[in-house]
């Protein structure tokens, strides 16, 4: 596109591709160091507070989006978990992150952290803009990257800055700027989806209920007092349109059934989603003057709840080695950015595959295999020391770590 | 065979097939009882003696040998190890079991085992008939199963019992009486196999090195002062021919490399193995009066150390139900023979398939999971929680656990 098109220029040194929880809460912690950014998002405001995300807040991520100012919400709207529950056969086994490793979780939507973050942008004065199209991000390699892009309502934008963020999410177009043969993709993909359920019905269990069984797995999460969230292994190219309410607890009644006697409140289902997932690293994170976060470098299927919590450990490492390169340091400083990332991202990577492994169903998985996970779960379950080192992983490690 | 062909019958409790670790060691404890065996074994004594096999002991099954009588030679010419050490990266990383779990385990080679077993068998007055062959199980779903076989005289023995144990290894025959429509044979193989050797040369460590490198695994054991036993990963089909002293040498060299500048004390190789292994159980392990125990009836490759001791737990278990058995409760004390063994066989069997996954190097294994593994790597040795999740499978669970 030519010059002759753009009818705003800003300039400001840190500019964000990406509103979702990584990008808004780089811009906030950059905010508040006095810091200029401008994020802008293909998607409306309105698209990304209805989408539902992951669920899960590390207890260091729930106080940083306090102690940072972004909202106290959490606390007050969020549900403090000591532990989840593993379930296998036909029984529950609690996995007690409290007095394991004295740590709990906070049960706190996606959707609620970014209208957390949207809020504080807004209420902080920070640039968002939603709904983009056309989106250009130019001359990476130099100490003078841009990205143009063109507002809804026509305006044709163009953001000058020091450095630009790609936190695009897992379809990220920024880590398509890194040359191909100067990157490597580490990818790994799954036999099996989950299908996502939003169901109108009472909780079913306090904490989160992890079950396996040899139908497969599901997961039992909620949002509020009225509504649900549960998700069941399915194929990959499942169909909603092939399940009725009925079979939806059929299936999920079959896979948390115990000799405990074990059932779900049911209700009418108000959505159902068939969810893909795979893990994925891009590396370098990054590239002259672009870094990437979140999605947009790394995507972990969603079984240990790492994926928010990652997106926004990223956003904290990357905040503090932007605002030493903008302080004086220049590029050097960004060199640390991934080796500080890379190493919880990479133990995130086999937590996540790890429990998907430990929990899902192998859809033609020998004997041997069906029968060693057992052995496995028992054997996690069943020890401290088994317990211990699932909830370390759950409950995510200190900072930088 | 007809009967006139036979020579001497003896009737006696129990008949034992198979003078390995859990063949004997049941014979001992069964002895101490005051319960009479016959042990049968197609080997040599001197074959099985001189048959590099496991090194390792859990502190459970040294104080076992010296407690049951069989010998306290463990004690005086065992090395008691109080953790291993795990190289990646080109760094060592020590799992301290005694301070993990306040365990530890023995040095002590499966050879010396055999010794101390055979030797208490001598002492008691125990009969183990060596060299034999033609060896065939009879009537084994009624209560007078017999077991025939030609000792290397050419003397034709038939040993009446009232049960039998088949104990007779990974080849086992003994498995297959089981009917093959009533059986479940569980396995899985892996791409690689172990290349063992006996030098001539000081030891290299004090305590054993599991290394993980990107050319594959190796393990830095010990025998002796003046003899060490090392393996290295290698292709199953690896001829030992291919492969002189230097380049065995250059190989582990290799393998354990680091920054700390590690190297092994070299000497003369006198003794090439290559080592193939799988994963394998079969259930049921108790067939009418047949009981099957040790490699029989499961086998695991060797990364975890836990052949052996899973072996001896088995003879362990066996020998308090089979005393029950014809004590007076009959058959149905043996219905507690599975459950008791098969749960931490299945513990086993899976730590022994994920020390093996987690150290070697996978033959067409994608980059994801080489990247991955280093991450587990780094979680299971840069926490306290997976340190103490390894060392808690390394040294064995509660016997019945």
């Amino acid at each position: 596109m030519a010059e002759a098109t753009i009818d705003t220029v800003t300039s400001v040194p840190v500019a964000v591709v990406g509103a979702g929880p990584a990008g808004l809460m780089l811009a906030h912690r950059l905010g508040r160091a006095g810091v200029g950014t401008v994020v802008v998002d293909t998607r409306t405001r309105h698209g990304i507070s209805t989408t539902q995300r992951a669920g899960i807040l590390e207890a260091d991520a729930a106080r940083d989006l306090v102690e940072t100012g972004v909202s106290d919400r959490v606390l007050r709207e969020g549900h403090e978990h000591e532990g989840i529950e593993l379930r296998f056969g036909g029984r529950p086994h609690r996995i007690d992150f409290k007095d394991l490793v004295g740590a709990s979780v906070w049960l706190y939507p996606q959707t609620d952290v970014f209208t957390d973050l949207a809020d504080a942008r807004d209420r902080d004065g920070g640039t968002v803009l939603y709904g983009i199209r056309d989106t250009e991000v130019l001359d990476v390699t130099t100490d003078a990257p841009r990205v143009r892009c063109t507002a809804p309502d026509g305006t044709r934008h163009e953001i000058r800055a020091r450095y630009v963020v790609g936190a695009d999410g897992s379809r990220s177009m920024c880590r398509d700027l890194v040359p191909e043969e100067r990157r490597v993709r580490y990818g790994k993909e799954y036999p099996f989806a989950w299908f996502g359920i939003m169901a109108e019905a009472p909780p079913s269990a306090a904490e989160l209920v992890y079950a396996h069984s040899e139908h497969g797995f599901a997961l039992i999460s909620r949002r509020t007092d009225r509504v649900q969230r549960m998700y069941f292994q399915c194929a990959p190219d499942e169909s909603v349109d092939a399940w009725p309410d009925d079979r939806i607890w059929e299936t999920l009644q079959a896979r948390v059934a115990g000799e405990d006697g074990f059932r779900l409140t049911e209700g009418p289902v108000l959505e159902r989603t068939v969810l893909r997932f795979r893990s994925f690293v891009q590396e370098p994170m990054r590239w002259g003057s672009l870094a990437l976060a979140g999605d947009a470098a790394h995507t972990v299927p969603p079984t240990g709840a790492r994926g928010l919590n990652l997106a926004l450990h990223d956003a904290k490492v990357l905040a503090h080695v932007l605002l030493r390169a903008l302080g004086g340091e220049g590029d050097t400083a960004l060199d640390d950015y991934q080796p500080r990332a890379l190493r919880r991202i990479w133990r995130a990577q086999n937590f996540s595959s790890w429990m998907t492994r430990l929990l899902h169903t192998e859809p033609g998985g020998t004997p041997f295999d069906l029968r060693r996970r057992l052995g496995e779960l028992e054997n996690v379950a069943g020890t401290r020391a088994g317990r211990t080192y699932l909830a370390e992983q759950y409950t995510g490690w200190p900072t930088g770590a």
